[in-house]
């Protein structure tokens, strides 16, 4: 079947992914001129969406160098759309030391990152064994999140030795990701970790050029750090992903506002339960994922917020809970508006369209093979998408 | 690059989903047998699977009678596959009439459902205007789970009467999911539901016929009620899916045993933070999913009971977080051998393999594009499945 692009949203089939343009572009627009100002640049992490079409937008939005990515396959992928400068920031492991080798040969300047002195050894043997460089950061524990060896303990100088001292091992400098930051829910506690994030990174590679070392790249990033920052100094690239759709986790952290969420979900209501003054869609945890990033919040959205066909949240409404391919939207628990709000079962008819902002858009974005750009009721592309490893 | 089948499990890519062929097997036999026994058949959901192949392995086990379906993409890929009889068993809306018409034009024997006098008068016009006949289930509500019309009530003879006098539709009988049994953690409860889901949509028939209207098939199922029920007199057709894999969630219900668990997730160990005696994977949430069906449980598994290479479970581990390309392993809370077992950045080397068991097989089966089916060590065939709409 030749499928034609239809020109409305209505016209797509549901569940479908939905990206407005005008927000998108203002997200990137808004992390660019941030960095650089700051004097330096993005690596951006095309993990959050997969799409070559978006990232293009993104190098457009200006002040950026490289990408990120957090598989192979996204390598492969964005090294043959014409990405070379590629970081993958997932600690490299033997498995995948041979396509590692396999870009390298085919021209992809990809670097490795990694964490312990047991596999800087076992990738100093393979290098050796095959005659071939690899570009190697050493991964930092800036803030006892999840990765990493501790900027100040001798791990890191340890590692820098013996990277330093292979004769296919390039050691390309070293990178962090202060993921606590999505712990940080007011701007002055994500300042802080984001200076401690630039500090121990700083302080890292200092070690490591004290000893006589090379450091070129000190790389951080988060995307509620990223924003937060206030001085670059000593750094080279931030990376953050998320910030070009944004979500609720983001929203609920302060980061971005509910209308600087660029991604929904376009759902069917598909039934209701006027007992339970509940209505049924057809986007269920298959087309939002079962991301519950906001339950530790202040505010649990559920699965969702519920906006209408054009994209205006609903005060009152969540997906409150899923099954695979139905959502159930209802009304929020102490909403203080209640009384004079309709309830779904009575809003909605059947076949009414709807949209579900998401918890978290880079789990939601993997649900899709495919998204679809829009400018409100209009569709303006549609940009396929990456899955897998 | 061609991809060549490698013969061992230890040279697969990580992370990657592995079935066993064994318990596949053995899983696949004992609902075949039991629903058999009880002189009826079973529609097998591949919404947990997306799989032809696995497909091709339920009906040879025998005792089944057509396909379910989630998504009409799942209906078109099968259909493709050779699968004519065909139940799409989501709420039908108007904007799939045109793709489930363009199904029955090319011979396709699908089957759809709706639960409200709204979808049927849509569903009516259409047919109508359309000239092309539907078949059509009501879906009944048997345990105030989701979705359905009560069926003791009059919508469901409302309906009946719309579908029935519709000159286009052909009323096909009743159909119910007993959703609630996910809820039902032992044999006694699980039985008393199957028998009530048997029950009401048996006595929804009867209420049809009783009008002097068809109800040809009366269509029941859920995996807990599947092997509990113990008569099937008046059902023509059982559903499920998830019983072919198991996963925690059914074996917290104890409709299954760790052991039957077919599917897991393969992964190598990257690093490990030794102060808080972790030890990090490739294998995060995008390759388990964000599922957390054991949550609620007496023992709440994480995001997965870790395994060693070969597939035995480890009584003290537990996949304790995820983020999108990192699993964290840690301790089980309240492990009462602690002292006896070693913590796994003791146990475990960089670039160990290990497998994880997920929560649940039909929302981790969706992060593939392809599984590879297994014989211990041995790599048997890779197969394909689908994902999207």
């Amino acid at each position: 079947m030749i499928v034609m692009l239809p020109s409305s949203i209505s016209q797509l089939p549901t569940p479908c992914l939905l990206i407005e343009q005008a927000t998108l572009q203002r997200n990137i627009e808004r992390l660019s001129s941030h960095i650089g100002a700051l004097g330096c640049t993005i690596r951006p992490h095309v993990k959050t969406h997969k799409s070559v079409d978006i990232t293009k937008e993104i190098v457009n939005g200006g002040h950026t160098k490289g990408i990120t990515v957090s598989t192979l396959k996204e390598a492969q992928h964005f090294f043959s759309a014409g990405y070379t400068d590629i970081l993958y920031a997932v600690g490299l492991v033997p498995n995948k030391f041979e396509q590692v080798k396999y870009l390298i040969s085919q021209g992809c300047d990809i670097k490795v990152i990694l964490d312990s002195v047991e596999a800087a050894r076992l990738l100093q043997d393979f290098t050796q064994l095959n005659q071939t460089v690899f570009k190697v950061m050493i991964e930092l524990d800036v803030d006892h999140h999840r990765a990493g060896v501790d900027p100040h303990g001798d791990t890191l100088l340890e590692i820098a030795t013996i990277l330093s001292d292979a004769q296919f091992c390039e050691l390309h400098g070293v990178m962090t990701h202060a993921g606590g930051s999505y712990e940080c829910f007011d701007h002055e506690s994500q300042l802080a970790l984001a200076r401690q994030e630039r500090d121990f990174s700083v302080a890292a590679a200092k070690r490591i050029r004290e000893k006589g070392m090379p450091c070129p790249n000190v790389s951080i990033g988060s995307t509620p750090t990223a924003f937060a920052i206030d001085d670059l100094t000593g750094i080279t690239e931030v990376r953050a992903g998320v910030y070009v759709l944004f979500d609720l986790v983001m929203a609920g952290l302060g980061v971005c506002d509910i209308d600087d969420i660029a991604v929904s979900v376009q759902g069917s209501i598909i039934g209701f339960q006027h007992d339970k003054h509940i209505a049924l869609t057809d986007a269920g945890w298959m087309a939002m994922s079962r991301d519950r990033g906001t339950a530790g919040h202040k505010i649990d959205q559920g699965y969702g917020v519920v906006c209408d066909a054009k994209g205006a949240a609903y005060s009152h409404l969540i997906m409150q809970s899923a099954n695979q391919e139905h959502g159930i939207i209802g009304v929020r628990d102490n909403n203080p508006e209640n009384e004079q709000q309709l309830s779904p079962d009575i809003l909605f008819s059947i076949g009414d369209l709807i949209r579900v902002l998401p918890n978290h858009a880079c789990s939601t974005a993997a649900q899709y093979g495919e998204f679809y750009l829009v400018d409100g009721d209009r569709v303006i592309a549609n940009l396929p998408s990456i899955s897998g490893w």
